[in-house]
């Protein structure tokens, strides 16, 4: 790495340093020990605070707050949704490629992981079905709304034949949205969950619209499927962070929470431009998603140069990636890179962008 | 159950309602977001807070933060545990009886879980050898201080006997030790950890010295252990609750936490000496423990009455009781109760015992 060059940091999806709201969450915080101090310092029911599941059931049509629980970040909901679904072999279906994390939490709790490749506009469905049919899977994650790794978004229209999959095949899916509310551009597209409610377990968390510290995330499911998740949960950690999810309601409820999702799409906004227009400025000969929001572009290596390759090259240059390996169920690559933008200035990205081209060239 | 009489809850490990800090946590959240309010709402080390993690060292010879793990309550570290050494159908040796909550996190690992009889002065030293010798255990479990659900203390020639079987046939130890802090008469003994560091790893929580609600739990083990169950924690739920940790962090640092301690004793003595003195006046035919801390004194009902039978006949009565069955491994239950009694008043315990020896009457 050349003396004049920083490190450039595209390895974690988190929020700007700038985003972190500690004035917010520290009024939040002494509102809260003011108004339900012992509630949040106690033991409590383990579907999470009461008033903010009634909450957040606000936000989806005819669900109440039995229809909601929380826990300590949503990959915490997927290890309890893996062990009560998966196990003992059973397959789960995933977006090719998809997030790390969730892959290794399936893997851990026994399953097989099969992944289906993701296109532009989503899954791809004929694929799918094909997958459906041989593997006979309990579950399929999906991620519609900017999906991490790629920052693809499913069409309405896969949408709505997916949820007609899942219900032809019998197939429960877990929709995974905590990017969903995060568009910096186009039409909002429904939910899956919204066109197959009985089928659809959806997740998502505060960590990228509050803070990551406050550790929490959120289910939305039938109550009967809820309350069997309750109980894993209760038998794994007795109550989930009160104090986090108290935090949070007293956030919505004063107003702040609607707010700052309006300045994190103005801070993340020229962010993702920056990202789009330095690849096409940069490194035209790659292929990248045309994200509209979220945290992630996806970019594929042009002439079929591996990824993996390159991210042991990108080291040496200070170019800190995740590793491509991780985010494919046959731990492939291909020639895959995600790049995250929210927590580099456009500067740091032009940066970044231009040494992947270097990189990419010196690769041979 | 007549009109006169209220229920009594005699069913669950909590702290008294008096007991939980609302003004010293609103103070020490406040200032851990003046002093640290980034690092708490970032995502962080699995291991945890660091700041956390070196006070709790200091309170262990030769032990740095390296040595310790911060998780979200302590039953959150025995599912990881679990996790990494059980499975498999691995045995899992427990006192018999014990924590309910802890069996089910073993039989859900896929461990077997075998019995040794507990006796006043902790386990039966022959039948654990007995056991290490027949089914070759990954992991003996013991709640030497305070047992959960007994309120029996290991004597210290025991607890040297077990760290010497342990080297013996190679077996690990979770020492357990929520109440350890906890003696309201009587000195405390050495830690099983202190005669055989290597292996055993002690778990131990906040939540009956601080409050349940600030979900911290931490582990002692050898520094490779602590990094591989970090890794474990890490693919469950990325940070633990870092906000929680570091109010904790500042009830230490400013005194409160030693203080409480005191605080906790005065109020919990008192009410420990009306379970023993109640038991005596009247039920003095039953055996119970006399626990010198902690939060339960363990009864057996006399005339080998069974406590099943009991726990459905006492529910009439306004008594809640937590089934004894499942702090059994065969699910037997025997003729034992346990009486958790740091949330009872005096006068509430008197009542409730006075019940309790009522109901065994009427058993018939």
């Amino acid at each position: 790495m050349s003396s004049r060059e920083g490190t450039i940091n595209f390895n974690r999806g988190i929020p700007a340093p700038e985003a972190i709201p500690v004035g917010a969450a520290r009024e939040a915080a002494s509102s809260i020990f003011e108004g339900d101090g012992k509630t949040v310092l106690e033991y409590c029911d383990s579907r999470g605070y009461p008033p903010l599941r009634g909450k957040i059931a606000e936000d989806y049509e005819g669900v109440t707050a039995d229809g909601i629980l929380l826990s300590n970040g949503s990959l915490q909901l997927l290890d309890l949704i893996a062990r009560l679904y998966l196990g003992d072999g059973k397959v789960v279906v995933v977006e090719r490629p998809t997030y790390d994390r969730a892959i290794t939490i399936f893997e851990r709790a026994g399953a097989k992981v099969k992944g289906v490749d993701l296109e532009d506009g989503g899954i791809n469905v004929e694929g799918l079905e094909e997958a459906f049919a041989e593997y006979h899977p309990e579950l399929y994650y999906t991620i519609p709304d900017f999906q991490n790794p790629t920052g693809a978004t499913t069409t309405t229209k896969k949408r709505k034949k997916v949820a007609w999959l899942l219900d032809g095949y019998d197939v429960k899916a877990v929709e995974d949205s905590p990017y969903r509310r995060l568009r910096y551009s186009g039409e909002t597209r429904p939910s899956l969950r919204s066109f197959n409610a009985e089928s659809v377990i959806q997740t998502s968390s505060f960590s990228k619209l509050v803070s990551p510290g406050v550790r929490v995330g959120w289910l939305v499911a039938d109550s009967s499927m809820v309350n069997k998740i309750a109980t894993c949960a209760e038998d794994t950690y007795i109550s989930p962070n009160i104090l986090g999810q108290g935090i949070v309601t007293q956030l919505i409820k004063n107003g702040w929470l609607e707010e700052n999702i309006e300045r994190l799409k103005s801070l993340y906004r020229p962010r993702l431009q920056a990202t789009l227009e330095n690849l096409e400025k940069y490194f035209p000969k790659a292929n990248w998603v045309e994200a509209e929001g979220g945290f992630f572009v996806g970019v594929w290596l042009p002439d079929g140069k591996r990824s993996d390759l390159f991210y042991e090259k990108a080291r040496s240059r200070g170019l800190v990636l995740t590793s491509p390996l991780g985010f494919f169920p046959d731990k492939g690559g291909g020639s895959f890179l995600r790049l995250p933008f929210p927590a580099l200035t456009p500067k740091e990205i032009e940066s970044g962008i231009k040494r992947i081209a270097e990189v990419w060239k010196d690769l041979g």
